[in-house]
């Protein structure tokens, strides 16, 4: 039989992409705030890694095969090294892959049943979780919780999803919200499946990884990636860290039964984004993404609607006071691209998010847009 | 629940690693003809795309974000002209993945059921469906028939793996034999997942698509690969053509729920990989293969027992008259790696693999051990 949950999934973002296309197409100038794409370039450091490693590839006694499924164990060395000081890491629990959102989705693997899943959320989780055949369990975000719903403690599940710092609306979760997850988790002998792909966007006083709670090395598995912080979109790597022993060999099967792992040029290019010179370079890019992200917080608070996010976050979430897509039709008339909350889930209708992932230039003409647009 | 499906899998090959490394870390030189792994360094045509696509994410012109999950227009266009004069292909026809592995693998999200996997086959066709919890029947291959077992027409199942020329036997299938399959799969409505992955080493007049064949195009799935032809096992290309409207699009939604595409600088490579100039560089090196094949094909023969694969193949499958475990232990007393059938299915208890990505000095070793042995 077909599984036909395939045919089941909704691309809210659909209308909005062909809305965006048809506008830029008009030879309109569009500000596009909506995608959560980093636009700055490589850095040195990763770009002469990349290259080294491609010309070893070029002759007899450096070329590379296939590499183990997990990953190189210098790229694994330099995750450990990154995360020390705030947990420590050994190299089976690390896992290198080519990016979150196939460990996001490819998760779905190691269980059945129901899951938790934050609402609005990064797609990936309810999508993936209907592939398998799963039943996403909705904890709805609002302004009263802060867009930070807690488990419910009444139902158990066997998997939740925690995105901290989130996609889309930028909050972070503190240490006892996160504690109060891991109690539910270990109650309950439910997975936290913690994506942390925005961990280095962090300025406040919070965990940056799940396993700086106490008790969740036997119910975590993290997700983490070089997207967001050095750049790697468009490359692919990321990793996933698990600590508990059985989840561990489970999650090292599935690898190794569904992945010849990542390139190796991009495994070199992702060690060198974690040394000390590849870490300066790029947390330049990541200060600035949230300088933007700054600009735009204030200017969204000036209009004096809620908003969150914009300090542990590029992305700014906001109440615009009505209907978001037709919110995002006003926008576009002023040529500003921002992505309505409708996509995220079914409470965010009348929010939006904006991302400081543009220019200082466009930021600005943005903030100026959003004011005039929020007046109305 | 947890799956526990993922703690059934089998791993064959992990007692012959660990001998494997063991022999090697006493000092003793070993010829590896086990794993199926290529060895010659990447053609400079792949090496300067690569380095030049990596130039480019150095500058703000020229830096690429998230790309299409299903891949870039340029490499479409030129899987499009590698299948030129075999089988017309379209753009939205082609998904390009970090390697066939992964969709070997991951198409098991498009059903549920029974499947028909020929034994010996690559394990990976077996392990996905057990851990998706499909029920893999398998199709024997023995001398009879040629290592070439055919589908049996009293049983229905949801999806038929066939791979042409085979991991492990390196035989290959002809126009009437894949006939004989898409028969099969339009009368029971199964998919066909045809796995192509070594089609560059076919000197033969067989087909190199399954869509060479009348009526596949409703059926079938096919999945190539960058990695035994461009020599990409450590860069991680490969693609999926699908040509039925509905298959199509669930992949396409699977897709674009779990994976965000592959490395730019990657596809860059493969596209050079495809080009004139790249695929002479490449063909040399299967040649160089076919040739070490053919080495080991004509010593085994002579030794009088039955053999197959080595012509379309780099892969060479013979009767070593006893258990091939024993037989794996007695080669490497001589200094000589090959892999036991039993790693491939049930019936290949007899059987090893020998493989052409030696040095032409090592294959002509192996000759002489494997001609030694056979004889006692």
């Amino acid at each position: 039989m077909l599984n036909s949950n395939l045919e089941k999934l909704e691309y809210v973002f659909a209308s909005v992409s062909q809305k965006v296309k048809k506008a830029k197409s008009s030879g309109a100038k569009i500000i596009d705030m909506g995608i959560g794409d980093v636009t700055l370039p490589l850095g040195k450091t990763v770009v002469d890694a990349g290259v080294n490693a491609i010309a070893e590839m070029s002759c007899n006694e450096g070329f590379r095969g296939y590499g183990d499924s997990s990953g190189y164990d210098f790229l694994k060395d330099a995750v450990a090294k990154y995360y020390e000081g705030r947990v420590r890491l050994f190299r089976d629990e690390i896992f290198i892959s080519d990016g979150a959102k196939s460990d996001c989705s490819g998760i779905t693997d190691l269980f059945f049943g129901n899951v938790f899943v934050t609402d609005p959320s990064y797609p990936v989780y309810v999508n993936s979780n209907i592939i398998a055949g799963n039943f996403p369990i909705f904890l709805q975000g609002n302004v009263s919780n802060g867009f930070k719903p807690a488990p419910d403690g009444n139902v158990p599940v066997e998997a939740v999803y925690i995105c901290s710092p989130a996609n889309p609306t930028g909050v972070v979760y503190t240490r006892s919200e996160l504690a109060e997850w891991v109690r539910y988790a270990r109650r309950h002998r439910a997975l936290i499946i913690f994506d942390c792909a925005y961990e280095a966007y962090i300025t406040e006083n919070c965990p940056h990884s799940i396993f700086e709670i106490e008790g969740a090395e036997d119910v975590a598995i993290e997700i983490n990636s070089f997207s967001k912080s050095a750049g790697f979109t468009g490359l692919r790597c990321g990793y996933t860290v698990i600590k508990n022993e059985r989840l561990k060999k489970m999650w090292k099967n599935r690898q190794a039964s569904k992945s010849n792992g990542v390139s190796y040029p991009i495994q070199r290019m992702a060690e060198a984004a974690y040394s000390e010179q590849g870490k300066s370079e790029w947390r330049q890019n990541v200060a600035y993404y949230l300088d933007n992200a700054g600009l735009l917080l204030r200017a969204i608070k000036r209009s004096g609607t809620y908003c969150v996010g914009g300090v542990n976050s590029p992305y700014v979430w906001f109440d615009c006071g009505r209907d978001s897509e037709k919110f995002f039709d006003e926008l576009l008339k002023y040529g500003l691209v921002a992505t309505p909350g409708a996509g995220f889930g079914k409470s965010a209708k009348n929010f939006m998010r904006v991302t400081g992932f543009s220019s200082r230039e466009n930021t600005k003409i943005a903030c100026e847009i959003l004011s005039e647009a929020l007046k109305r």
